[in-house]
């Protein structure tokens, strides 16, 4: 057993995509488990849009990390030791640990991994993003049978889930991924009914018009930019528009904002954001529907596995550039 | 009495701001109402923002006015002769009669309006404008007890009933104008708590921010551009984002989208656009409610009234000029 923790901290904030300057890898002792806390050794960590807001100064949903502080992440891993009155060594558990190979934890920001459960699925489809999926098309996007559903960033870990939910619950789910690959994905093993490669889509508006017959009834945005103004030309009378990211537009200074947003007006129609975290007293219920649609075959998912914490920092430029399906996790090697 | 009918027909789409050259004022007889029919003559035409968007061409949420057609507009006036069952002549009446001194009607798409209320006051403040202040800030805005609210265009007829509302719900109320008299108005009349002066503010988003603490829990707009920018930039948790116009965009071929839209997501906030017709089941309800405010004071009101029908293509530019306070209204003359 290894008695040093590696660890990878945010020295500088990045300007524009993160580049691997902007962290530091180092070493500290393995720490020692106080009264009431375990100490974790983290086997998986999740990558995610949301941590490049979190490198960002200012106001937002949740402090940015400070510099020189070990990078925030959720986290798979086993209990190593413990002085923690229900927690043993062994236990697989997922928290917010960050970037780093260990951790010490109160217990009280770590969920216990039922056994059916695997790692990468633990961050993945009944992870953050599963959640995000779960409560924002559900509560936010109120989607009823028969409606149509777009959904941009479609092969991506939430965006995948968020169009497999749509099917179980009777919409038509069209998706919007950046290569044929990706589309072929959603259409042949998801179900999705449609997919645009946007990439290759000489007029995007267009595109999503022809797939939707521009009467988009929830449009679950992950990407904002001129997909959400594409979306918004095809909105149907009561529309929801689910503001869940916009990656198109982080590793800009100044947003772009969306031109078409007055045919809300006109359609009579709702854009509303919202925070998974908000969500946590009903984590339980909705991994407990997601699980059993995951054992039941009725949701797939996909993990891209990159080997070794140290490559974090180049790894999570994948998120950006479109070169990866489903959910991009590290194995934190020892 | 006259025997000619003046009329004011569109004949060709406005670029930018409206022209008097996109209109023609024309005579034609007098018409002779038909079975079951009215014929009345109209004493006020009221001009309101959103008759920009009915002279475009395009999808929206009532079919633009054809080119050659007398231009849409809402109407005062009293009935001239009769067919109809249940109208007589002197019955004052409400409608969309448009731009034209006399109008046949089957009276279906009439409102009468009772004698304690004026033609005036029953074009505007208990008219569409009232009843879109009413609708949108209640049923879309939901302001609770406490709440911050902030009104754009809140010299307006649209404005300067929503921010009375407000303050009858209990909220904080601030507003926005363009001219030291109409925040004046605002604050010493109609008892709004602030007013910010945008032509005078170097910095529009401090502005907003210092004036409502940062945290507007309702945001109604009638404006866009920046001024919406800078109310996104203030919003509390959960804040609500009414989408009733946009008088800053209506004159230009291509929106400027609100770049700081993804303060939706970070204070799980949402946007929401209405067309107060689809409240239309509703107006008697509104109508009574508004008539009480104001018949106790509670609602003040003003109008700018303009004579002579001829002068309706000029007098509606002083809406997007800021030339007025409160209601536009046409006296229709003889």
């Amino acid at each position: 057993m290894t008695d040093t923790n590696l660890q990878i901290r945010l020295v500088r904030r990045p300007t524009g995509l993160p580049s691997p300057e902007d962290f530091e890898i180092g070493e500290a002792p393995l720490p020692d488990p106080g009264e009431g806390e375990v100490l974790v050794a983290n086997h998986y960590l999740s990558l995610d849009p949301a941590m490049r807001g979190w490198m960002k100064e200012g106001r937002s949903y949740i402090p940015p990390v400070e510099l020189g502080d070990v990078m925030r992440g959720g986290t798979y891993g086993e209990v190593l030791r413990s002085n923690h009155p229900t927690l043993a060594p062994g236990d697989r558990v997922v928290g917010m640990l960050g970037w780093q190979s260990h951790a010490l934890s109160k217990g009280d920001d770590l969920y216990r991994v039922p056994p059916e459960v695997t790692g990468p699925q633990a961050l993945g489809v009944l992870g953050m993003t599963g959640l995000t999926a779960y409560f924002g098309l559900l509560d936010v996007g109120r989607p009823q049978e028969g409606d149509t559903l777009l959904v941009s960033g479609a092969a991506g870990a939430t965006g995948s889930v968020v169009g497999q939910i749509g099917k179980l619950m009777g919409c038509k789910v069209i998706g919007v991924a950046g290569t044929e690959a990706k589309c072929a994905w959603l259409t042949e093993e998801l179900g999705f009914d449609g997919a645009i490669n946007y990439r290759t889509s000489p007029d995007l508006t267009k595109a999503v018009y022809q797939a939707t017959g521009g009467k988009i009834d929830v449009y679950f945005d992950n990407v904002g930019g001129e997909m959400l103004d594409s979306a918004l030309a095809c909105l149907n009378r009561g529309a929801r528009v689910v503001v869940c990211g916009a990656i198109s537009q982080y590793n800009s200074d100044s947003a772009t904002g969306p031109a078409n947003y007055l045919s809300l007006l006109v359609n009579r129609a709702r854009m509303e954001g919202f925070i998974v975290f908000d969500y946590a007293p009903r984590y339980d219920e909705a991994r407990v529907e997601l699980s059993r649609w995951v054992q039941e075959g009725k949701i797939k998912h996909r993990e891209e596995i990159v080997d070794g914490l140290r490559n974090a920092p180049q790894a999570i430029l994948r998120l950006f550039d479109g070169n990866k399906q489903g959910k991009l996790l590290i194995r934190i090697g020892s």
